[in-house]
């Protein structure tokens, strides 16, 4: 059985940009060995190789464009990631969200260097839709719930079961997170109740007061 | 069984704009109802009003935002082209890419509007990924090959028949079109025989110096 | 010297759509004709033709694409709204926001097809490059007042007059507008006051309970 | 007098990614130490950190987002770059446009976190518009001639007279870098005998057998 992956998105908070980036990414490393999670943090893309360079959990890239090597300014590439460290990647996060087309090609662009990818959706056709792109994990998230407070897992428990059903039924292989306003650890176990693998989460751990204890207490959620 | 479905894109063409669109939107009309298929035109959103009011064939939109009634000034929404007589609308044109979610977000629209659907893809997995969202058709058309005078159902059969097959299987209500560099009887007559329903086309017809004749051999490829 | 123009947008609103567009079309019709008024409505692209044919107040697009006839589905071409009778377009409105390069092309296929332009800005300095690129006219407007009913004339009327100071250093032939939360007498009034040479609106007028009465009050403000 | 302008932009070219961007780097550091100009490496975000760590010369990131600290996953912010050691940034490079609001605000960020911005543009008229916005340069590029191996000193010298005299009209403190199909001694010298203070360089140096060589040859064109 696969380990409850708990996704740490950094965005661009200040309190997990540049050297605060590397801090939490170390409390995070601390608090989860005391787990059976496998927890990931998810950097800007200028932080990824310093922070790889210092702690041994997965490090993902915010987002990955479809897109090769060559003519192509300013894209963030697969390979470009992966060479400063990264083991994966999100795509499509709905606060940088992409072309159908786009997706596909940075799931195959990150299938061919190795990188796992979380393809983020708003709703269960969306999911639907994006498992049957294959990408390691789909992770879903209503878009009204982000960074809101309010745990997916209690506002729409619906999304989370139905986007497991949807996912079953096309491609069974891809694993489910879910995300939108989880913080606390009954809501990390709530979701996983309702069949997700995980949780992809932000703004509840980065903005807390004490980010240790704040991780330390959705940690919790998952205990015997 | 349903009827063959040839739908003709105007895109921004000289020879399709306007009164010459107009006048296009009749060549189809009358040539057609000598076959057995629906014919189907696509004219720039200006001109729906115009040829709704003066032809009998379904007219369908180039594109549709996944917007509703509201503070969205320049998107096209499912009800104004509604209103002014179309019967359905192209999305995710290949000139025209939408965001993952707001594919879902058009097509959910169109339901609601009583709209057909036509979603265009790129290759077969992002064609499995639009039928998940269970619009009417999905069009699959490599872009290279658009406008390019090569049959896509000669240059890459592999695509159509991947794509009928993958369909089958995610959601076998849709129907497959298929397009990019169709204008000939054997072309048309091609792509049936690989599975698709019809067939998604342009400057073939559009550019040609005599488009009723060229619509005439187009057809000719469905005859006995 | 010019007339005051008054550009009411009407956006995706179901009370501006179709034949609710035409009806309040008539009306803006009918009340400006008692003013000294310059009088534009901004209806949705399929409904242009229906309200070109039955008013003869400009109409002008909410959008227009920098492209020309060829291969771009799902466009709006200056020719296709010209041909359906529009007078000029909104172009860059903070709702359908473009590339510099687009806006650029936008107001050169305008000026080819002798449609008068409006590029929308947010900010003075934004204004100030938007005038450099010689447009009709600039209308300025502070995304947070949009749909706000707060009039940009009360809550930021340095916006206003710094937006007439830039215009007039870099390109003084183009006229500024200035848009966002006005809908009232007064608020028409304060904005001439400021220098601009007319306004912007939408949901003041449209989503008013009574329209004409609504729009009776706005052109008040410029009486004696 | 300023020094002249040599800004490599090493896009996602393998020959420029990872390791090889960090080798190609100490090239242009070594061979510009030779000459009286400013060398300027723009490598990919992922890669800023290394080769910051490594070389003395300014290093540039390829894109900036006009946003700050707070929810925007993917986004490259100007203090991520900043805090990897980037001394600047290109915004707008005709393979990353952005919306004309987008550009103030990059450029706005940068100057809070004391970055230096080259817009890139692609015509008299839309460089005229990117000087009002005050960046430190604008670099103009005829997309046509990107990658193309045809110099625009050479194809399209009005492109660059232009540009240098519409920039000093607006904003005479803004420098005009010129680009497009540069990479000999002859091309650069040509591009400052029009008035432009440096040029904005990428395949010609980076696709070269020999990249020092080629450097090398493009330098030479300075010399007395």
């Amino acid at each position: 059985m696969k380990m409850t992956k708990i996704v740490l998105n950094f965005k661009t908070y200040t309190e997990a940009t540049g050297l605060a980036a590397l801090e939490l990414s170390r409390i995070c490393e601390e608090v989860a060995a005391g787990y059976d999670v496998e927890m990931v943090v998810v950097p800007q893309t200028a932080d990824i190789r310093l922070i790889c360079e210092n702690v041994s959990i997965p490090v993902f890239s915010q987002h990955v464009d479809g897109v090769g090597f060559g003519g192509y300014t300013g894209s963030v590439t697969a390979a470009s990631i992966r060479g400063a460290g990264a083991a994966g990647t999100l795509i499509n996060h709905s606060e940088r969200r992409l072309q159908l087309a786009e997706i596909e090609a940075s799931i195959s662009a990150c299938r061919t260097e190795g990188l796992a990818t979380i393809v983020c959706t708003n709703n269960i056709a969306t999911t639907r839709a994006a498992a049957a792109l294959k990408p390691d994990y789909v992770a879903v998230e209503p878009p009204e719930l982000i960074g809101s407070g309010i745990p997916v897992s209690k506002a729409d428990p619906g999304i989370v079961t139905g986007s497991v059903e949807a996912v079953k039924m096309v491609e069974p292989e891809v694993g489910v997170l879910c995300g939108a306003g989880i913080s606390r650890g009954e809501d990390l176990k709530a979701a996983l109740e309702l069949g997700s693998v995980g949780v992809l989460l932000a703004s509840g751990i980065i903005r807390a007061k004490d980010q240790r204890r704040a991780l330390e207490d959705l940690l919790s959620g998952i205990r015997g």
